[in-house]
């Protein structure tokens, strides 16, 4: 199997100063194609540091990609260490990349300084991958160390570095034995993932030999079931539809799907918009629901109604039923999503009300416990709606999340109730 | 100068399907007491990959932390994998976390199992650190390795881990020479990292040998700048009070605070409310101000006006300004955070109106441009607002992020102008 070692280069790493993802991004891109991270390490901005470390990468494993210390300041460092340990002579200019930065730098209104021309210049040991989303190249050395392995190396800016992957992957399935190796990620919500691994467990026990299934749970998009199958052009459809007759509903979308994507497409589908009213969620859903580019073909709106003012006054709740119910309860939750699908005048609605706690909590409404809300304005203009309540944990960061992906996941079973047009 | 290195342990890391934030989390408190963290590595859960990796940890650092692989299923691995390593005979029990893990079943619901229990026996050679918050123990090994150096396991979980960092900097401070060091961190919004060094360069250059400046930008809460000396008690008065003449409105807290929080002090001050109208911000700005536990005193909600009939219909927004400026211009957010002051009844308010892309841009609006709003209403009634337009980058989720803490520092501003009741 072929193996890669993920080397993060910066002091500001090392400090703690900010979180690597880069990491992440590029394990689950060589995961895809069957290549093994055998290790991540991050070091800080040291030369002869570098140097040593990249260099027992380069024994340990065939690909070795690293990613930091290119910016115009730090460029002295990293990439005369690659010249260094790759047995470059000299440096010479990639015209392509100083094309980009003239581009790059113009479109900002900044003019050429000699620190940005700088980076266009790399050792004459490696191939550029050219970077359009910035100023500093990505690098490919080849024939490195004892194994003749590849050093990438990419810029330190997440959007950069991700934004070069594709050119990446491609690179190293040309020079490597990559995997004959297929993927198909079934995304659920819904389900817990020890019950759903009891649930389908004989589905999973009567996989052909070279299918595997794996687990990949998060507590916004829920639980993604990724079958990784050994041989090439392996659609998966006996498996999926095995899933699909088993967990049905639970089963939301594939791939990259988000709990907003499949309801944008839910939504798409039947002409229809919504809206949301949210109290313990404090805007977290609408800030999901806009996360996805278009979103404004469906999507009219929030009201955050964190004050019992708000729910009254702009939401419509009857002061009687916070008085009398509370605002954390199933009727008050009900009469916030009615309130807001006729406010914003749309077809569906979700909304919440709960404690996410640290403090206002009790022993018959802890925190953790929040009642959700999705409804629907019937073609006689009537109005159904479906609550259920939820309880979570003391941390009021993880309650918000759950709150706003399951009050989602019970819009989009609301809309699946209904027939598209 | 005391070293350590971090090292975090599980296949969910080297498969990129979590991103370890916990190196970035241990890496932030080590600095803070004068630890040099030398490196970070992530590896798999493969027992002798774990032996042989820490011994090359202990053999180059002071102090070793690993974090990981003691979850029920997989504490066969990593346990024992550190009882080998420190040379235990056996396991024994620890009761106290026994009592704990008690009580986090009971409070679950959830009889104990053998595989609970056996999160309580720990290797014989170390000492255990309670974990309150999980059900398996923090450890700590001493004396290991060529330089007699010491190792601490940490659970995975995030938040188990950080809630075991009091302890364990507490405990490293005892056992090791930290040093003499001092912080004190000031920060600002609105004036970027390279404007801000030319701007107090001076001030830089003549502080004292033993104080050193470091700037630490991030693009929600602004630019925090640290100052560290190298003797104790430093109060850094002296060094505060220039910045403060220098740079002034620009600062607006101190260590670790945020926009939402230095907002939610000033209008406690005041004895003040706010509401917020999202356009493009999509709820983010909500979300910030509700991520405050105890917001509810002064936030009384937000509209996220996604549709225009939104602006129109629900914040009061003149058609005819739509229809002659459209919805990204100066008039449209002004009346929108007009009209969200009135509808919710409080004392300020902020808004947004922009294109966060990646579509809908035009030459004369292109996408990354936005108008951001803030309102006051006076004692006499009327409502002044003050404006600002802000271009930023073509990425949807950077300018999303961009737009609301600008937002948010421009609403700070304007709290600012009104004096304290």
């Amino acid at each position: 199997m072929t193996t890669a070692t993920i080397c993060t280069i910066g002091d500001e790493i090392l400090i703690g100063q900010i979180v690597d993802t880069n990491s992440s991004a590029i394990a689950r891109e060589l995961n895809k194609i069957g290549v093994r991270v055998n290790r991540m390490i991050s070091i800080g901005d040291d030369r002869q540091e570098i140097i040593s470390r990249l260099k027992e990468c380069l024994e340990e494993s065939d690909i070795v990609i690293s990613t930091g210390g290119l910016g115009p300041t730090k460029d002295d460092i990293t990439k005369d260490a690659l010249r260094e340990l790759s047995g470059a002579k000299g440096y010479r200019l990639s015209k392509g990349q100083l094309v980009i930065i003239e581009r790059i730098l113009s479109a900002r209104g900044i003019r050429m300084l000699e620190t940005n021309q700088a980076q266009a210049m790399v050792p004459d040991t490696c191939e550029v991958l050219l970077n359009q989303l910035g100023t500093a190249p990505g690098m490919a050395f080849h024939d490195l160390g004892p194994n003749s392995s590849s050093l990438y190396s990419l810029p330190g800016v997440p959007f950069e570095a991700i934004g070069l992957l594709p050119t990446l992957m491609n690179d190293i399935c040309d020079r490597f034995r990559t995997e004959d190796i297929s993927h198909r990620t079934i995304v659920t919500f819904g389900i817990p993932e020890s019950e759903l691994a009891c649930e389908i467990a004989d589905i999973e026990d009567s996989l052909p030999s070279h299918i595997h299934l794996a687990y990949l749970p998060n507590p916004t998009v829920g639980v993604r079931l990724r079958f990784t199958s050994f041989e090439v052009h392996t659609d998966f459809e006996e498996q999926v539809a095995q899933l699909r007759e088993r967990i049905g509903d639970a089963i939301y979308g594939e791939g990259e799907d988000t709990l907003p994507i499949a309801i944008g497409r839910l939504l798409k589908e039947r002409k229809a918009t919504v809206a949301a009213a949210e109290s313990c969620t404090g805007g977290r859903i609408s800030e999901l629901m806009t996360a996805v580019a278009g979103c404004s073909e469906y999507y009219n709106g929030s009201v955050t109604s964190y004050a019992n003012s708000v729910k009254t006054g702009t939401l419509g709740v009857n002061p009687e039923t916070i008085a009398k119910h509370g605002a954390v309860s199933e009727e008050c939750v009900r009469e916030m999503a009615e309130g807001v699908l006729r406010k914003l005048g749309t077809d569906f609605s979700v909304a919440t009300s709960g404690i996410a706690g640290p403090g206002g909590g009790s022993a018959e409404k802890p925190v953790g416990m929040a009642w959700l809300a999705a409804a629907h304005k019937e073609s006689d203009g009537t109005v159904s709606v479906t609550t259920k309540c939820v309880k979570f944990s003391s941390n009021r960061s993880v309650n918000i999340e759950r709150f706003a992906s399951n009050a989602l996941n019970l819009l989009r079973l609301k809309i699946l109730q209904t027939p598209c047009v």
